[in-house]
């Protein structure tokens, strides 16, 4: 984690909230990260190199903060100075950090001329006020007018942040070493002290194996909360868990909501008062099957967590604040969410550069959840990680206000005719088909298209449909380049233990005797 | 942080509260941590040494949940095998991942005979289900029976904590390797993303160098939220921001809302609609000022944050839960609260042993936030972290539940007639007069009892008071011992620039000519 995680991901995010305020002057998110990045060249073009102390000696301003992203963004150390303390304490701190540049606004201009003829320590003295800068010295508004924004320099994790000098009230004051970990988990802290309910009940429906399930439950764990568990999902065993122990939260994957909605038993003879969140992850949701699970549970707030083993579970999380009406005008509900407050996010092509927003490629990760590495095998962990970064293998795209929509694993988009069909923008259309109980789009072999849209069926018990039907309901709601070719009905669909469709199973008999197999 | 962390803090701060529920067991967090320990004795007795993996094959129970906290707990990492899968690719991943111990339970005891015959790596199998274990199988409940509990090895961080296998449907499955951090970073942002207020507005307070702010204004950069700063404090500037840019949250330091209370204007004419959060942080606070600061915000929630310089900001929090009637009744209201989800607290006697809860002693704390270092500085930072733990020169003791109950800096201790005297005792009995706005308690020399207690009052405007009521008032409160001696009445305090009172200052004039000067 870095200091600068929080600017970097509203960046992103919401580049035009506001973000600072300070007397009459306002700035934006974008104006700030703007301003930081010509700070931090300022810094770097003064001579300061990464590992540098910079020292600030000025009363609370938006400078201020800048200052406090402008460093670790240059890779510099900060040292903020006390502002109570005498010259002499002030020279010795300076002097003790070997800080070569201090930076200073109007009401210390007096004092910081004093200490700039008295540490040695020092080269370069910046004024950060409203005024004009004393002679000899450079101004921090001209400073950042005349650089070009750098990019972030990348310092995280135990690097050392920052100095914070302390005590001096017995013998010489002690500058405390702080990383920027240190810093973050703190932050991190804060946030989570805020979201303590009492007396919470995570009931399991995940099998414990898989990572979905982890980062909840050591969620949970740090909570001090209880942990009901079955040894098997069935839809009737959760009801009665959550019903019996008064669970207040369940982890799912998406094809147990299917299968609880299903039941006619599980979904309507038990209690699921208690219950105050639903969390699912592992694979994409359908909008009508989300629809039907939160009518079900009307109460009940909904997270969406995106993300994979590789990355110890959630990237992105899409909140119930998105899961209302507003995010359904919005169009936010069909999306995984936005990066979680650790994960960076990026959507590249296949060289690795981002790619603008609304434009699909693969999603990758970078942050502090991302793995070690794959057990043993340093080629698949190499091809994986490309400096710090996480290849996931799914492709999305990203809207401009930083929601990532996932259309697809990689290896499961469909090229038909020259044209990438997402088989999950398919599925969610033959899902929308009131005798569908479950689906699965592949890519055929087909002589001239390359492949073909090919869908199996699970139809809802006592329901039948035929293959015209589907094929018609779907050119209602997607282009016809997107609607299934052909069409299977199927009894069931291949699974994983986590609950996820085994798309490789269903592809077998139509690649067999291709090379192309995946 | 360590997978173990939540464990641990649960066993400190409820162990007699219920922990898992599975079936008709129920068992709390003490007989977990019990059972837990044992557990981990019983790997390593078995031959695990540090890294080695132990897998295990079984349905979910509460046995695999102690399983996950075990294998870390014993310094051990996790492969936990997916159910799924057929016994060619369970062989394949605990051959890969030279797994030397392999649990299961009655589900997988077929399986689990194969591969042990199978599989050139396992030198154990132990059977975790209800019924008799095979011939020649070690039986989970006996060996948690049997073995003596071991302490925790402390493995965290970067220390690898689990091989999760992934895929397997393009050729060969791959280990994934997660870190202790990775999976907690990933839990603790689960939690935080609980948090998410939105549009949040934070109003700075506190001067920017000081760290109380930092840990806070790092949460915020997180959230995105807004930031809203004054130059400098003074009641009517802060409340003038508050009221003008509609600030949600503020971090404020007791002096600082005393005087905001006490200023007549500042506390009446401006609009505080928009709060909803006060942290308050940095020096402790009197019962009579928290009081009047809830009867004029009752609205807001209060979170007294504990901590340093050195641990980054807070290590325990107090939330707004104990703020209220039933916390006053409790008297949980005069702690700083429990152990922030990161920070491990113990009360240490001069030896650096735990002391039992109740005694006062030093508090320890141990985590993430830790400090790397005081800079340029060995021998102080040899003084102030031993084996990770950082000693605070904090007395404090710590209750049943975990709440810690800080009575003053160890150096700010008066030792008088051979009886210790907590400063913040006095002060907070003083405080409890009407006509006293501010005081401060030190020791001062005396020829008889080494130190005689000596209180400095500021009145509030209007109002007198004679050094005889003063001490007959803390006679009615406090044990006479510990009543002021003398009384001084001053018209301020010497105030640091994050609010605290400077006691070295008010100490100076009496102890120049000693040399325990401090």
């Amino acid at each position: 984690m870095s200091l600068t995680q929080g600017l970097r991901r509203s960046l992103q995010l919401q580049p035009d909230a506001l973000a600072v305020s300070f007397a009459d002057r306002r700035r934006s998110f974008r104006q700030v990260g703007d301003r930081v990045g010509r700070f931090a060249a300022a810094l770097q073009s003064l001579g300061m190199r990464p590992g540098d102390r910079v020292a600030m000696l000025a009363l609370n301003s938006d400078r201020y903060l800048e200052y406090l992203m402008a460093v670790p963004w240059a890779a510099g150390v900060l040292n903020p100075c006390n502002i109570r303390w005498s010259p002499a304490e002030l020279a010795y701190s300076l002097e003790d950090s070997q800080s070569s540049i201090l930076i200073f606004d109007d009401t210390f201009a007096p004092v910081a001329s004093a200490l700039r003829t008295q540490c040695k320590t020092l080269r370069t003295v910046i004024y950060a006020g409203d005024g004009q800068a004393p002679a000899g010295v450079d101004h921090l508004e001209r400073l950042i007018e005349d650089a070009q924004p750098v990019a972030d320099a990348g310092c995280a994790g135990d690097d050392l942040a920052g100095i914070f000098y302390t005590g001096g009230t017995t013998g010489f004051p002690k500058g405390v070493m702080l990383s920027h970990d240190n810093l973050l988990w703190c932050g991190m802290t804060v946030l989570a002290a805020r979201a303590t309910d009492k007396d919470e009940i995570l009931a399991y429906a995940p099998p414990m194996f898989h990572v979905a399930g982890f980062a909840a439950a050591q969620a949970f764990w740090l909570l001090g909360a209880r942990h009901a568990i079955i040894p098997a999902y069935s839809p009737q065993a959760l009801a009665a868990c959550i019903a019996r122990e008064r669970a207040t939260d369940v982890v799912m994957v998406p094809t147990m909501i299917q299968m609880l909605v299903n039941d006619p038993v599980a979904s309507t003879q038990y209690d699921f008062s208690s219950l105050r969140r639903i969390i699912y992850a592992a694979s994409p949701i359908s909008e009508t099957l989300l629809e039907r699970a939160m009518a079900l549970f009307p109460r009940v707030q909904f997270f969406q967590a995106y993300g994979m083993t590789e990355s110890a579970g959630a990237v992105t999380i899409l909140g119930p604040e998105h899961h209302g009406l507003e995010g359904r005008t919005r169009g936010k509900i069909r999306s995984a969410g936005q990066a979680t407050f650790v994960a960076t996010i990026k959507i590249i092509d296949q060289d690795g550069q981002e790619v603008p927003r609304g434009v699909v490629g693969e999603i990758a990760v970078k942050g502090p959840v991302v793995m070690l590495g794959y057990w043993n095998k340093p080629e698949e962990t190499a091809a994986a990680l490309h400096d710090g970064w996480l290849r996931t293998g799914d492709a999305a795209y990203m809207d401009a206000d930083g929601f990532v929509y996932v259309v697809d694993r990689i290896k499961d988009m469909i090229i038909t005719g020259g044209e990438n069909v997402y088989s999950a923008e398919v599925e969610n259309a033959i899902a929308r088909h009131s005798a569908v109980a479950q689906c699965a789009v592949i890519g055929i072999p087909h002589e001239s298209w390359g492949e073909a849209v090919h869908a199996f069926v699970v139809c809802k018990p006592g329901n039948t449909v035929t293959a015209d039907e589907v094929t018609a309901h779907t050119r209602d709601l997607i282009a016809h380049f997107k609607c299934p070719r052909t069409i299977e009905f199927v009894d069931a669909l291949p699974i994983s233990g986590a609950g996820k469709v085994l798309k490789h199973k269903l592809r077998e008999p139509y690649w067999r005797d291709r090379r192309a197999v995946n």
